[in-house]
């Protein structure tokens, strides 16, 4: 007997990622491809397209099956329009209309959405943040993107662009940011900021297990710094520290903003595991507030790498929750 | 000929106000009484049904002409089971099921809100927020509260107490607030730290002419810095800068958050008119990102006080909106 699935397309930056999703958020077949970045969108859709027919013949089902279509990807987009307006490293990506040419091709729906967002209705769906429908998500990598889902669905805002939280100010007049902006949690707290900040206590001449391991130039890698914070080094745990204070008091920020049940932190800096879920915490509990007890639990991601891809299948899965399509 | 109307009422900590409301968010007729602290809310609930059916009978309507009824209150409340926790001021009202009672009373139903809520609503539907379907409004008042539109739909976050945007944090490890955190938006920008702030430059001794205006504790109201700032004062300039500084960062924030369309400044602080909306929208064209033109507007207030009446009518209007009703 066959069972439904959903179709979660990943479009990144160098490779696109496909895969069959079941009706609980679990991957049954996936399949991954480079993007060639002088190849023609419609080329690359029709291979999807061939993909996705395939992984269904593999799986003994049909398009019948399919009970939707996700596809995330980076932005600039136009959500509404259902078009990629510019893709980093595609130069043929330019104004596409990747929804349109996907739901003609497969002769059904399909959802598009950010890849943020997408991970974030991974999370919410499938992952850590499972039975929260207000649940917002910081996926903490070079940069720190966020998404939030409230009852149930993805906030975009007027301009599509919600969600923003690595660009909320958390310090005015603070430390610049590549944004324009000064003081933004992403100088602060991503993996670019922990890993500058180290380097340059590094270049002031503070002693550090941190400096055997610098290149020539003195610098380290966020990763790293998490794991000399946890072997004691005192440089290394101040960075981390400063970091993880950071996200608490974006934690309380978006407390107050969206009264979430649930923040679930993700990304390349939520491998380090305990060593950031407990840092957060413990901030967020000197932080908080205590005029009252609406405080979200705190929680890391559950879904890796796949939460993008998950969640597109997940959007496409229960469209009909979206009022703008 | 009759026309609809919708009944807003506004539940304050002192007086009760209730409002005939046309279906254009215009008050038709209104009745302001205040609250007898001794009496029990039930017979406030007969009072304010009395009030309705006489408002009705003078315009020539009945209870069929009634397209909508809406309350707003100050908080604690349960909003989905319709109770009012507490009300300062007000003893005898401990867990009053007033949502149900006014229900009963007037044999339809009745929506209920937080003040907050109500009049970020009703600026939404019929005041500087006309038109904007993703809007954030600011309540700048001896503290700062905040109502957030999303999709023409009020935010109200899985702990129901959501756009605390008063308690956000724009300055790690700043000024102590009386929330327990430290550097909130309201610690800097209420009118109570504005004053705060005010006295204390003067008790440093520095020359102003705030001075001769203040009180043998070198108290001043924020009102009264905000016209020695606009006189040329530098202490009340500064004073005034500064919380205008930090409300374009909440600015900031709000619009990486809701990404809306329009920014409103509503409260007391904001009958300095032009003297904070343009030292707010000075401070957020320097603060603000460059990496998107995703930039709200910002707009005064236009409804003042009335802002809550209106909109806890509105709300009664457009009850169909709430998905939770």
């Amino acid at each position: 007997m066959s069972e439904s699935v959903a179709v979660g397309i990943d479009l990144g930056g160098t490779n696109v990622k496909v895969a069959l999703v079941d009706v609980r958020g679990r991957i049954k077949a996936r399949w991954v491809s480079p993007l060639d970045p002088a190849e023609s969108p419609s080329v690359t859709v029709r291979e999807i397209v061939a993909t996705i027919d395939s992984l269904l013949a593999e799986a003994g089902l049909s398009r019948l099956d399919l009970a939707g279509v996700g596809i995330g990807a980076p932005g600039p987009m136009d959500l509404r329009r259902g078009r990629i307006v510019k893709a980093a490293n595609l130069p043929a990506w330019h104004d596409v209309p990747i929804r349109e040419l996907m739901s003609d091709a497969l002769i059904q729906p399909v959802v598009f959405d950010n890849d943020g967002n997408a991970a974030a209705y991974g999370e919410h769906w499938a992952g850590a943040g499972r039975g929260s429908d207000d649940m917002v998500m910081l996926t903490l990598g070079t940069g720190i993107g966020g998404g939030v889902i409230l009852g149930g669905r993805v906030l975009h805002g007027h301009f599509e662009n919600a969600a923003e939280l690595g660009h909320t100010i958390v310090a005015v007049n603070g430390a610049p940011c590549t944004c324009g902006q000064r003081g933004c949690l992403e100088a602060y707290a991503s993996a670019r900021a922990v890993a500058q900040r180290a380097s340059a206590a590094l270049a002031q001449g503070e002693s550090s297990t941190l400096r055997k391991v610098a290149d020539d130039n003195l610098n380290v890698q966020a990763v790293t710094v998490a794991q000399h914070a946890r072997g004691g080094d005192s440089l290394a745990r101040r960075v981390w520290d400063d970091a993880c204070l950071h996200l608490a008091v974006a934690c309380v920020n978006v407390q107050h903003a969206y009264n979430p049940a649930r923040i679930v932190l993700g990304g390349g800096l939520s491998r380090a595991g305990d060593l950031l879920l407990d840092g957060v915490r413990e901030h967020f509990a000197r932080q908080k507030w205590s005029l009252h007890d609406d405080l979200p639990t705190i929680e890391l991601a559950a879904l890796g790498y796949d939460a993008g891809l998950i969640g597109a299948a997940g959007l496409g899965w229960h469209r009909h929750r979206r009022p703008d399509e």
